[in-house]
């Protein structure tokens, strides 16, 4: 696959510890080949999408113009949640997105991006480049026929928007909210609804009263989309992603 | 799980044939239990929706009040493709879809759907309810915890609608087309782009250049969507589904 050639050729080290240094592979005046890059992010949306646009930068700027990324955002080319198969089917080079979004394909790739009550950014990071989880996410990609790369934490994530006050366990019961991964899989075991929305999708299931309640990363990024205006309870710090590690596939 | 037992309850081999000759089962004066059907169509979509919202009706009908059907168009709870997700992980009950659309899970699904150059609706209902391939669907769904079964067939499907005239298999080269499942591999194979979009999704896709022609239906369902506006030459028959059975999981 052209796309594993490459990934060879800029180093895999080099993109996994995120120091890219520009290991000087010139052009040999050759027209660049342009990867595909598909995202789960709104067209540049603060965090997710800009870090996907810069990454993008970063590997042409690597490949001395050999390569060119073409970025996509969530549903430009595929929808926002399809990055997986995009890449499996070879419709796309390359995505930026989140593990946990394609549970349903395997449920092990939940646990590549975040656990509840389980690791911090810091410690994702040591357990994915140093403790061995980057090789189990490679068996649980072996199926599909793709390389997965942690490319972005967002940190510690709020606990999220709510209609109505939360004070007690039983107030979760019957709540209907957006949550994926194994965040979602909690929130069922205590009487709730989870449902997996793209970024793009939650606005209007809130309004339409699809969900009563979502999470969605913390105050920089839930600005954008405008929660306060619907859900007036914001609750902090959530259980469900002490450190969400992004993928680059 | 609460929907195999209803399932047991109207009788599989009912079901499957179609012949839903009102078991007689009456309420005990309980409240109806909602089941919760999710769908990959359009509200009220020609055919697609409508056959779905019948199933509904026939299933509370031969349930006697004991169960109603909430149907819920693509979108309106997940994604019109993640009605397969939104099953495996208890948010939905029920859904009405075409398992191609599923086929990044695992490719075997596809082939109950519909295999280019393949079976025909009368052959594919020969095959899955008498030649075995209930059986084989049944062990492509094992590690999802889902039961499938065959719920309308569309017939020989067209070849769909393209901007430009297509005369020869070179013109299909770096063709960008909306074509799910096994006929999307076929396209690749001939050097063109395949891509699953939902129904709702294709108009947008056209109107947007990311593709240059697509499949859906045939003429009844395909007007509906109006994409003779957009893409002038409509060509027939497809050899993508000859009988593209729809699935009630």
């Amino acid at each position: 696959m052209k796309r594993r050639d490459f990934v060879t050729k800029v180093g895999l080290g080099a993109l996994a510890g995120g120091t890219l240094s520009a290991p000087a592979i010139k052009s040999a005046h050759a027209a660049p080949k342009v990867l595909k890059m598909v995202t789960s992010w709104p067209k540049n949306f603060p965090g997710l999408g800009t870090g996907a646009r810069e990454f993008g930068e970063l590997l042409e700027a690597a490949s001395g113009g050999r390569y060119q990324v073409k970025l996509y955002a969530g549903g430009e080319l595929v929808h926002p949640l399809k990055c997986h198969d995009a890449v499996q089917e070879g419709t796309a080079d390359l995505y930026h997105s989140a593990e946990y979004y394609y549970k349903g394909k395997s449920i092990s790739l939940a646990f590549f991006t975040a656990v509840p009550f389980g690791f911090t950014a810091n410690e994702m990071d040591a357990w994915l480049l140093h403790g061995g989880g980057e090789k189990l996410w490679d068996e649980a990609n072996a199926d599909f026929g793709i390389k997965s790369l942690p490319c972005g934490n967002t940190g510690s994530q709020m606990g999220g928007w709510f209609k109505k006050e939360v004070n007690t366990l039983d107030d979760m019961k019957g709540l209907k909210m957006r949550m994926p991964g194994l965040g979602g899989d909690v929130l069922k075991a205590i009487g709730a609804t989870a449902l997996t929305l793209a970024g793009s999708e939650i606005m209007p299931a809130l309004q339409a009263g699809t969900i009563d309640a979502t999470e969605w990363v913390g105050p920089w990024n839930d600005l954008a989309f405008g929660f306060y205006k619907v859900a007036k309870h914001y609750y902090s710090p959530g259980f469900h992603e002490p450190g969400a590690t992004l993928s680059l596939v």
